[in-house]
């Protein structure tokens, strides 16, 4: 029997359900104690099984034909499409006999939530929310949370995201205190929004978080800060503007080594795509659940898939999730 | 007599007004139509005029010692503090008799707009606000607003920027059309927070401005908008995320360089470094007032006080600020 199980919503990918089922693949191949439960067209899967030579012994298939579209509103999808993939997973991964450790899937992120909080919320009854591990500039990891979950919040919710996120790099990063800093638009106290300036002071009175301050927006990924908490609107903003930035410069580069016929300037774009794939990191958690769920991007490919099973693999074994040396060693 | 005239504050700079001085001196040199009224400290303007050799009769000077700081009220600091650099330079500025193209400043951005509103306001008393020039992936220019001037916005205020930031594409890039999208969560007319919300349609019943819908964090910078319309709180995190993650990179590329030693990867290193130069570009342009107000950065040093001259003599003759074929020199 595999050691570690996981669900995997076939559904919801822009390049279809066949890199879905490569990417299972691939991770059944690379990680022997893995078993996965995958969540979709049993026809398509049951060809692509013999094609991929997938391991039938560590493969169960659950079909659904159904999904959640990101132009339907996610509570109705949830509650009437009750044959839907993404639905489906939610409640297979939340049957305690079968004991997984998570699930992955790249189904729309409103649904995602919704589906959490009536499927898998914690006895507690919190409101998930959508995080995003993001690669910094000390070569570690900084979450940033919320990244488009709940758009407009109010300074109760960025509380409980701050203590959310703080225990994700606890239990993901084996960090004992992770400092924790709130998104502003300058450092000092006297700085931000209103939300912000309601939700400093209650995150300075919480003694279960370690409270850094406010952290502004070009120092959110140099590594003064594990987790950078926001509310949705503006966590989108940073999450999308990093990565547009980082393609943007990333281009530039690949232009100049063709228009000054330098190949070897190819070479640093290459090590910066490496560096900043943030496809490859998954594009999200939701934090505030039974179960680890973990959003793949909307684009995502099979690379993702058996990047986010590792993660999850990691999480459930205890250890770090991916490591600074794990990190060097995947650049080299 | 010179051509274009244009008012420089001496102080504000955390580089110290020796940095100004030597900006003052340098443009000079480099603009030969162009006079200048600094209004800083003048027993070390005197002093420096001599070691710079700068050209006195294109040099006019205003005794100021006192500055506004980040962190004093603006309010307070605009009204009550009469001999401030800041103060006495707008009010310079504001002088029909001397028709004066515009002003540097490196002072707080408050303290700016409030000086902004009470000395050189449009006939229409617009609140004024701020716009920064970023550069695009297709090799031009898009304008932010608001940066960070007004932190918590109506849709009236985004409404005002909209039509600000469009004329100002108008004026200073010779756009026919600009087309002018509005920042949020998702690209679709349904994303967005309360705020995008009810701003949407507002813009899109708007004849005067060429409204294009929604502009997502990640394509920002694309091109394909001239326009990006949002709060000052989420214009702060695009414009410091856009520089935090320029830094991060361009700092990846010197180390790997260093670290693999091939210091050909510099080349690279040095090209991105012109591309994406914010400070160079200017901190930033006050909008809706009667003189073109520019905000150098707070560590300005003497090129951003040539690099913003130069934009305000272009615009004052009628030339794009800044033309796509003048980057592509630069770049050389």
């Amino acid at each position: 029997m595999s050691q570690y199980k996981i669900v995997v919503d076939a559904l919801g990918s822009d390049k279809g359900p066949e890199a879905i089922i490569l990417g299972v693949s691939l991770a059944l191949k690379e990680f022997k104690d893995l078993s996965i439960t995958l969540v979709g067209p049993e026809d398509l899967i049951n060809e692509k099984i013999k094609e991929l030579e997938i391991d039938v012994a560590r493969l169960k298939v659950i079909n659904a034909t159904e999904t959640i579209t990101n132009y339907e509103n996610p509570y109705d999808g949830v509650m009437h499409k009750s044959n839907a993939s993404l639905v489906l997973a939610m409640k297979e991964v939340g049957r305690l006999e079968e004991n997984y450790t998570g699930m992955i899937t790249a189904g729309s992120s409103g649904a995602i939530l919704m589906g959490s909080f009536r499927f898998l919320s914690d006895e507690k009854k919190t409101r998930p929310c959508m995080a995003a591990i993001l690669p910094n500039a000390l070569g570690a990891y900084t979450t940033l949370v919320d990244t488009g979950a709940t758009i407009d919040c109010t300074s109760s919710q960025l509380h409980s995201f701050a203590r959310l996120g703080s225990d994700l790099m606890k239990k993901m990063y084996k960090i004992e205190s992770p400092r924790v800093s709130l998104l502003s638009n300058g450092a000092e106290p006297t700085k931000g929004n209103h939300l912000v300036k309601e939700t400093f002071p209650i995150l300075q009175e919480d003694k279960t978080i370690n409270f850094i301050g406010n952290v502004e927006g070009n120092r959110a990924l140099s590594g003064d800060t594990d987790v950078i908490v926001c509310d949705g609107f503006a966590g989108n903003q940073v999450l999308k503007n990093t990565e547009g930035m980082a393609k943007m410069l990333i281009t530039d580069i690949v232009k100049l080594s063709k228009v000054k016929n330098r190949p070897e300037f190819m070479e640093v774009a290459q090590y910066l795509m490496k560096q900043y794939d943030l496809g490859a990191l998954g594009g999200g958690i939701v934090l505030g659940t039974r179960k680890v769920i973990m959003k793949a991007r909307g684009n995502s490919d099979e690379r993702a898939i058996v990047n986010i099973s590792k993660m999850l693999i990691n999480y459930a074994s205890g250890e770090a999730v991916f490591t600074k040396k794990e990190r060097e060693e995947a650049l080299r």
